[in-house]
């Protein structure tokens, strides 16, 4: 690894503020042919391509740059006090099927650029600053999401590195064949104590800050999910000769399950709830449905809402296929509690906000992020930019260039804040 | 053709009860490798070679056979006065996937067992009896149904033969696999005046004979088939960041179009309404769904019914999505009247019935039919006899042997009234 030498970079701050966009845009322009919209989906060629941008970027920002056995690229910006706890930048550069250009990067280019304005300031800050893109955020073919800060938390396991996807590959030797290295992936965690704190600047992904005409968000929690597979089996009969009132139609027991979710969803305001994927079989037009499959998911950052809600709808499941005759079966597929953000790092964000003239909103976030996983090694908060329109996870995702400037420039303070 | 002398079947009447079900039985042995209960698809090898075991049957029982160019097996009685229209019994021998042994091959048996009984009466019959096995009456994967008995009526057309299925291959390749000649299709239409009429029995596939613990029903009409694909636009948003009251899901009102497809099939007991197809996009747990796209099916013996269904269908897609600003798009893709049954011919049906001691049920037919196309060429009437626990297109479907002779007897008996 190159020693990096520590000065100021010659950068005029007249162009600092489109340096953030330039760079997204840049790293836009790696993508997957012939998928829609930004599509950069971890473990694929161009992901991998598009990485030794993000390096070379942290690179000529400063930071000496290294890929940990999970596949996460980590910059460093030394501090002159060694025996301190790092402070810690970063987010992810992956992205979804037919995603957009904000969603990850953003905040990856905004803590690459707060380490250039650290630099530009002249002062070598006190706590080493570590600057992290996550490897793979978004759910994966694996059936995982967080794939690096997983690691990094410690919590990918080996049977996590036995799954496969539907081409055969492990997720092992998926990481292996993205530079990582999965028989040490134990070396990717974190040592106990070893940062100090976790900040992440990401779009808001709906459409709160636009409504309130605001620019920034404080991140309150991060909404724990739960998702449950039900099952509903009933009976694959003739749509001809079979009388109505003689069917066991899994299809609309599907139908009142869903719109039952939905009223899950609604109660109290505290949540959200949705049905995304549903399967049937036989799938025919004239035959009653005998089987259906779907998802339900909710969400909250109210981990009472959450349990609640589990009881609600193990009750739903059980009474309402009865009804017609189809039963239904219930199986959690994941119940991730909320994620409370550090009271101490928002008192610190809320004042680097103010610090350049913006009143941050307090907002919870209902996406999943990499601060999750993180979050159970060191204390973390997050930062939100607006998006348009709320959209989010499509094409039309779009944060303005001043908008990702400002929320640049408050986690750049924030940054030299806890750096020293 | 070889010429067949007509004498009476040295076949002891004693034996004539065990007939049908044994050759019924002999022609299930014939399936589909791998595929469940009893699988013998149109354009299969498996189908070819069942049929050669049909034509030696009809052989067998004095039958002249011949194959049409739509590849039906037609099988000919010559009656002693050559310019009376023939009197024309039939079915099919395909069966669905997973299907039973009895829908379909039960009225081909029946019909060749009804010529046997002519014989063994000794009285050659004034008009020329048809046996017809039709080639193809189940749904196939070109995406039609009824291939034979279309082509006998005139209405298989060139556009139908260019259809394709999932492997490339034409409708009219398929056809000539078959033993047709899809080049001389025209010649498979009955001339004009060439039928008298057309009897067939089939199996209920519903259980109302059971029910009301009879052994035979003469039908007064089959179902006309409405379907329609309904295509529903809502908009793909983040499952977690878009709030309840600002979705606009695809999902939730493709449940709400099939409960209320689901109400219409209930009103007055004239008819029953169906979704069992039902395909969604993107179909992901965490992402609203944007498409929906679904086909609503129903049926009745009752015309009025149908096209009251049809306008309030049509009402519903706009009216129902339009509440959650999901876009609803109905295309009809096919609209069948109901065939009504020659009340003459169910008059010789219920007197046939009587003479052998069975007070027929008069029903209509929820199963589309041979006969439905034929009805367009000649007056057609249909037998049913019971399907136990009204199950059938599963390898559960049963009539018991006795059942299957009360209604062999009440055909012969018919067909020797209508044939003279």
């Amino acid at each position: 690894m190159a020693a990096v030498n520590w000065y100021p970079l010659p950068v005029a701050s007249s162009e600092a503020g489109g340096r953030v966009f330039a760079d997204l845009m840049r790293l836009a322009e790696v993508v997957e042919p012939g998928q829609p919209g930004w599509t950069r989906r971890v473990f694929t060629p161009e992901y991998l391509q598009s990485r030794e941008l993000v390096w070379e970027l942290m690179v000529s920002s400063g930071l000496e740059v290294r890929r940990d056995p999970a596949g996460n690229l980590i910059g460093t910006l030394r501090g002159t006090d060694a025996g301190l706890p790092a402070l810690v930048l970063g987010s992810h550069t992956d992205t979804v099927a037919g995603g957009g250009r904000f969603d990850g990067p953003c905040g990856v280019m905004a803590a690459i650029e707060a380490v250039r304005r650290i630099r530009e300031g002249g002062v070598r800050p006190r706590r080493t600053v570590w600057v992290v893109d996550f490897l793979g955020e978004e759910p994966n073919d694996f059936g995982i999401s967080c794939v690096g800060s997983r690691a990094a938390a410690g919590h990918l396991s080996r049977e996590h590195l036995q799954l496969v996807d539907r081409g055969g590959r492990t997720l092992a030797e998926a990481l292996a064949q993205m530079g990582g290295d999965p028989d040490r992936i134990a070396e990717a965690r974190w040592r106990a104590g070893a940062a100090s704190a976790y900040l992440e600047l990401h779009v808001e992904q709906g459409a709160r800050l636009e409504e309130a005409a605001r620019r920034l968000a404080v991140v309150t929690a991060i909404a724990g999910i739960h998702r449950a597979e039900i099952r509903l089996e009933g009976r694959a009969d003739h749509a001809g000769t079979t009388p109505m009132d003689r069917r066991r139609d899994a299809l609309l027991a599907a139908a009142e399950v869903s719109l039952e979710v939905e009223r899950l969803g609604r109660r109290k305001g505290l949540g959200v709830a949705t049905v995304g994927r549903l399967e049937l079989e036989p799938n025919s037009p004239n035959v009653v449905a005998e089987r259906a499959t779907l998802i339900a998911e909710y969400r909250s950052g109210d981990r009472g809402w959450l349990s609640a809600t589990d009881e609600l709808l193990q009750e739903l499941v059980q009474k309402v296929p009865a009804r017609r005759g189809v039963r239904g079966q219930l199986t959690w597929l994941s119940r991730e509690d909320p994620t409370v953000c550090s009271e101490e790092l928002r008192s610190v964000l809320r004042a680097s906000a103010r610090e350049i003239g913006e009143e941050p909103l307090e907002l919870a976030s209902w996406a999943g992020h990499d601060a999750v996983q993180v979050a159970t090694a060191c204390p973390v908060a997050m930062l939100f930019v607006p998006s348009r329109g709320g959209r989010s996870h499509c094409p039309e995702e779009w944060t303005d260039p001043e908008q990702v400037e400002v929320g640049t420039r408050a986690l750049a303070a924030a940054a030299t804040r806890l750096a020293g």
